[in-house]
C-alpha cells in the first residue's frame, strides 16, 4: 500500500483520484470551507456531491451523499474540503473518514495534520487497501533544476502579495484560452489548486534546494503552441515566502507573466509592517529575475481582484489602471472586454 | 534517545558535540576530504585527532587516535570528514563507526545517506545511548519568518555563484573582527560550516516556506554592537539555488553584504549554459532584494578567491578591481592591507 502520492516515471508530480465526494465536517463558517467552494466553482464536474457530519454544517449546494452513494455514482476519493484553526483532523470526523475508506474511497487532505499520521485511518486504509493522500507531501526524488529551456509556452501568475487571486487568475486564463481553442493546461502549485486540477506540486512544502527543480518538473516539455498556465505562490516582496516565489519563477521559465494585485490592500498579509509594492515594481522585479532563465519573458498585463468593489467601481478602476500603466488590466472573474484584451496580450508574440 | 539534533527553546538551531575525532574512511583522494581539511584549518582546537580505516587513506596531518584514545583526550564525537560519489556510508566504515559509539562518542555526518537510516548504527546507538547527528536534517518547528527587524549587526557573504569562497570569507571576516576586539560570531548555513562552528542551520535542507524563518532563527536579536557574520549559500543568479539565496538574504536582514567572486570563472558551476553575472550586477541585485527586510543594507566590498593566481597576479588583480569598482577588494585568505580596508568598510557606519 502506498501512503503517499505515487511518483510515476513520465510525470513525477502528484496525481489524485477524481471525482471527489467533498467532506465538510462540522464546519459552520463558510470561510473555513473555501477549498470546497473553490472545487465547486472550478472543478464542478469532478465533484460528485458533498457530505457533512453535523446538521448545522455549511453546504456548498451539491447533492448530499453517503460515501457508499458517492462511490456508486463514480467517486474515487473523499476530499476534506474544509480547514480549521491549526489544520487538525478532528475526532468527530473519523467515523465519516473511516466509512469512506471502508466503501472503497481514497482520502485526500491538505490539512496540517497528516492523514498518514492518524493511526485509526492508517489501520483502516491498510485493511481496505486504500490510499491516504496528503497534499502537503511533495513527491520524492525531485531533481535539482537544470535550467535547460523547455519547449512549449508558459504563463506564470505572480503577485504583489499572497492570497489575492493568483490561483483564480490562472484558472480563468487557462479556461478562456481553451475556449479560444488554444491548448492550455492549468498547473497547480498550492493545495486548493492541486485539488481542483487533480494534480500539481505543493511548492511551499518542497525543500529549498529543489524548489526550482520542482517547478521544472511541474511544466515539462510540451508542443510549441501549448501553454502551461502556472499558479503563482507568495510574492517576491514577501518577507517570509519570497524564496518560494523565486524558485517557482526560475523553474517555470515563463514566457509571459500576469501580475495579480488587490486594489486597496496596502500592507502584506500577516506582515502589516511591510507595504505592498506598486504594480510597476512587481512587474519590474519579476521580469528582472525571470530573465535569468527565460530572457524573452514579458508582462502581458495585470489581474485586479475587484471582489470588494461594485461593478461600476471595478469598471472605472480597471480602465484607469490600464491607462495609467499602459497595459491590459482586467478582473478575470468579471471577464468582459478587458479580459479579452488581456488574453490577446498573453498570446501576442513578443515584439522586441 | 534522540536520533536527530536537539532543539532547545532559546536557540532552535543545530548544535553539535565538540571536539571531534575526524574520520577519514578509506578515501585516498584529498579532494574528497575537503571537510576534514576545512575543519583542520578553521576549527583546529575542536579537532582532537584523525582516524582512517585503511593504511592508504589520506591524512590531514593530525595525531592518529583510536576512538578510545580520542575519547580519553576529550573528544565528544566522531565526525565523518570525507565525502564520496553519492554520499554513501560504506560498509567498510561500519566497524570504525560502531567502535566510536561503543566507547562513548556520538557520530556526526553530512552524508546524503543518513546515519539514522543505517540499521547497524541505529541499533548500536540505542544500545550505548549515543546520538546519531545528521547535519542535513534541519531542526523541527522552524517558524514562518516574521520580517521583524532584529537588534545587532549582520553581515552576509553573498556570491556570484556557488562554491567560490563564501564560507571562508565569512570565517576570515569573523576571525579578523574578533582580533580587532569586535564581538562577532560566524553563523554557518552549510554542512562544512556547521561542522566548523559546531552549530548552524542547513539552509538548503529547509522546506521552502520556512527558508527565511530559518535564517531569522540562525541570527537572533543581539547586542547593538555585536556582529553575526553569516555564511551565504548559492547565488541569486543560480538557476537551481536562487530560492535558498533569497530566503537567506531576506531572513538574515544584513546591514552589510560582501560579494564573493572567483576571477576567471565564466559559467555557473554545474550549469555551463549560464554565464556568471558581473560583480556589479551581483551587488545591485543583492542590495535591491536585501532592502526589502533591511532598507539600510550596503555593500562593503568584494572578496576575490585568488587561489589559482600567483601572489603577484593576485595583488595586481585586487588593486585593479578595487580601482574599477571603487570599493574595497581583498582575498581574505591572503589578508594584508586590502583585507584590512575591507574590514574597515564593513564596520563603517553608513553615510546616507
Amino acid at each position: 500500500m502506498t501512503l503517499t502520492a505515487p511518483v510515476t516515471a513520465d510525470a513525477a508530480i502528484l496525481h489524485f483520484p477524481q471525482p471527489y465526494l467533498l467532506f465538510l465536517g462540522d464546519v459552520t463558517e463558510p470561510g473555513y470551507a473555501k477549498t470546497a467552494f473553490g472545487l465547486r466553482d472550478w472543478a464542478r464536474d469532478q465533484c460528485v456531491g458533498e457530505l457533512s457530519c453535523s446538521p448545522d454544517a455549511v453546504s456548498v449546494g451539491l447533492p448530499r451523499f453517503t460515501p457508499a452513494e458517492a462511490k456508486a455514482r463514480g467517486a474515487r476519493s473523499m476530499l476534506i474540503g474544509v480547514a480549521n484553526q491549526g489544520g487538525r483532523i478532528l475526532d468527530s470526523w473519523l467515523p465519516s473518514l473511516i466509512e469512506a475508506l471502508e466503501v472503497g474511497l481514497d482520502l485526500v487532505s491538505g490539512m496540517h495534520t497528516k492523514l498518514s499520521s492518524t493511526p485509526a485511518l492508517v489501520a483502516t486504509a491498510e485493511r481496505y487497501n486504500r490510499r491516504l493522500i496528503d497534499i502537503r507531501t511533495p513527491p520524492r526524488d525531485i531533481p535539482i533544476a537544470s535550467g535547460r529551456k523547455r519547449t512549449g509556452k508558459r504563463l506564470l501568475a505572480v503577485g504583489t502579495d499572497c492570497a489575492l487571486g493568483k490561483k483564480y487568475t490562472a484558472l480563468a486564463i487557462a479556461k478562456a484560452l481553451r475556449q479560444r481553442g488554444v491548448a492550455a493546461d492549468f498547473r497547480a502549485t498550492g493545495q486548493t489548486g492541486i485539488m481542483i486540477a487533480g494534480s500539481g506540486m505543493p511548492m511551499d512544502a518542497v525543500i529549498s534546494d529543489f524548489e526550482a527543480g520542482a517547478a521544472e518538473l511541474l511544466s515539462p516539455d510540451a508542443a510549441p503552441d501549448h501553454w502551461d498556465i502556472i499558479e503563482g505562490q507568495g510574492s517576491l516582496f514577501h518577507p517570509a515566502y519570497a524564496a518560494v516565489s523565486l524558485g517557482l519563477l526560475h523553474g517555470s521559465q515563463p514566457d509571459v507573466i500576469v501580475v495579480c494585485h488587490e486594489p486597496g490592500r496596502t500592507h502584506m498579509l500577516g506582515h502589516s509592517h511591510y507595504e505592498v509594492p506598486s504594480i510597476e515594481d512587481a512587474i519590474d522585479l519579476n521580469l528582472r529575475l525571470g530573465r535569468r532563465t527565460n530572457p524573452a519573458v514579458r508582462c502581458a498585463g495585470v489581474s485586479l481582484n475587484t471582489s470588494k468593489l461594485s461593478p461600476l467601481e471595478a469598471e472605472r478602476l480597471i480602465a484607469a489602471e490600464s491607462a495609467r500603466l499602459g497595459l491590459p488590466v482586467a478582473d478575470p472573474i468579471r471577464g468582459g472586454e478587458p479580459f479579452e484584451r488581456l488574453l490577446d496580450a498573453c498570446l501576442a508574440e513578443k515584439s522586441r
